[in-house]
């Protein structure tokens, strides 16, 4: 590789807790070529801040010169939330690309590269279904468990679906004609699994990019479910400081700490995408503290030089202005509030509310 | 019902082990209306004697006015014989369609009821498809375990096709719109499953005809890959008089017998097809015996009246003249020959048989 090939491959590798198989990219960025890269998401519930994370990849790929394909898997979501009919999911699918398009574009990124993929559009089509049986002959019981132990909910009353997800997961990779998936570090065993399974019936492995996995703001994994651990991507400003100034955040503690994440996987590589790689924290009758990397952070907090009172207020600041183009795309279009009221119509008395399940794409790392 | 709806309903049961909601196809009856009864095969091996249990069936089945889908399930033959290419496959089914119009013929039925369908021709479809990840999402892999149980191989090593089988077997009653599905005892639970699982996905359940196990000639189950076993649909009378001479008949013993199961499930249902149900027992200075029904049979075999030795020859001969249109119907057709080759080629120098392994279909039951 030359140096500028070697640039866009550690861009496209920044932060991520690991490549499977960078060999397969790396000689494709060697020939000067595009790789093409998917990232999946079930479209079950409401993209939250988690959602920064993988968005914010997606990013850096665009800015290293990747094709990114985003598959909106509206089956799945139809699938995991068995009592939501298909016209709710495919709103919700809309939903999601305006909002993902909007994450991309608040941190100026160009999204001409970027191709939405509704799962419906081919899951449903006799190669793939063809492919699907022969995979299903070709792969046991065992090893389909074991690559989705992580993703999708198992015992043995679990329904036969979680079964099969793992297999359409792998040919997705065909079918997407990406050179790599993205995901969280919980999709590691299936993506293991898909560098096995394809080659099997006659398609290549893929590289996989491995995200790691963001605290909640409550310390636990970020989840869709859990209020109090997420931020909405529609969050007014005072809901995101309210939200941040409740989150836990032990003094000198950096593990599984949510608001230190932020920093580190969102505000920092949002900053880097935007042109000025930094974080400030303002303080009172001191210089402010301004960071340009995580070390130096984690450093600081752990001997607590930065507090938690200190570093809240600035996350608050930061994310507020980070979101504020999102907001502002949502109230300006008609459009998409919509959508939105189709996405997530107000629930009716009595009705139950539409149940976010863990879902096998790597959405559901941030949920 | 009336006296014609119950004769054509007694000529739909004759001979069944057991008939599962019996009331579906009692009230098509009385309506004076014609049920829709599907049997499925998958096309994987080569048909032999153990064909004309279901084969009898059906054609008593056309006889009762019937309407008679036969399956030939080609995705899940080619399933089941991984290295079987499809192509293979394509020209076994063929071939299946030529032996069991042949064997219908052969007793004199009318085959203008009776239709062919290929299983590729729809289980790819998108509607299909769909309802296939639907039912997945509500079936629990521990149902579809159990359903599946005695018709297809299971561990924890087995490919998930086989637990997607169940699935796709109930699947296929609703889009063959049959009212009933007919099948060996093996199939019994999978046919319990089915009528739970389609009410799931709003389709309605069907009746389900059970025909009984019939032992092969040496005592066992009758299997395709065990030669002494079974009597192939084409072989000639000097093949079928040694095989029965060899099959296992201890005296006074019926239990297991396959020499008297050919009388009681092939030779006496066909004579019976051909208008006049009757075997006869040739004896050297002696009248010979006649029987018009199995139960006599039985106690005069069991008393040793009938012995091995006299009802051996009977049971060839009335065999020799059973398959001699099928054969004849073979030699006449070119096309069918030409058909056979490209279905069972000859093996060449090193390739490897291919195996007949356990398939979920209803034929498999005299495999």
């Amino acid at each position: 590789m030359d140096a500028a090939a070697k640039a866009r491959f550690d861009l496209i590798g920044e932060n991520l807790a690991e490549i499977l198989n960078p060999e397969l990219l790396e000689s494709i960025l060697a020939e000067g070529r595009n790789p093409r890269v998917y990232w999946g998401t079930a479209t079950t519930s409401s993209p939250h801040t988690g959602y920064f994370l993988p968005a914010l990849k997606i990013a850096q790929l665009l800015a290293a010169g990747c094709d990114v394909v985003v598959l909106l898997a509206d089956i799945h979501g139809f699938l995991d939330n068995l009592k939501a009919p298909l016209d709710l999911v495919e709103n919700r699918a809309k939903y999601y690309s305006k909002i993902i398009t909007a994450i991309l574009e608040s941190v100026g990124v160009q999204t001409d590269k970027l191709e939405f993929v509704l799962g419906s559009s081919y899951q449903k089509n006799a190669d793939y279904v063809m492919d699907l049986y022969r995979l299903s002959s070709l792969v046991s019981e065992h090893d389909a468990k074991k690559a989705g132990a992580e993703v999708v909910k198992q015992s043995n009353n679990s329904p036969l679906s979680g079964l099969m997800y793992p297999l359409l997961q792998c040919l997705d990779e065909e079918y997407l004609k990406c050179d790599a998936q993205l995901g969280g570090v919980d999709q590691r065993k299936l993506f293991v699994a898909a560098t096995e399974w394809l080659p099997k019936i006659g398609y290549r492995k893929r590289a996989h990019l491995i995200n790691p996995m963001i605290a909640g703001l409550n310390g636990g994994k970020m989840s869709s479910s859990v209020q109090d651990s997420k931020i909405d991507l529609l969050d007014t400003p005072e809901a995101i400081t309210k939200k941040i100034r409740k989150a836990e955040a032990a003094p000198r503690v950096i593990e599984e700490n949510g608001v230190l994440s932020m920093v580190e996987y969102i505000l920092l590589p949002a900053a880097g995408l935007k042109g000025r790689k930094e974080f400030r924290v303002e303080r009172k009758d001191e210089e402010p503290l301004i960071y340009t990397d995580i070390k130096q952070l984690h450093e600081d907090y752990k001997n607590d030089i930065l507090t938690p009172q200190v570093l809240k207020p600035a996350v608050a600041a930061a994310l507020v202005e980070l979101m504020a183009p999102i907001r502002a795309a949502y109230e300006g279009s008609a459009e998409w509030q919509e959508i939105t009221l189709k996405a997530y119509p107000p629930p009716e008395k009595k009705q139950k509310k539409v149940k976010d399940k863990g879902s096998r794409y790597p959405g559901a790392q941030n949920q």
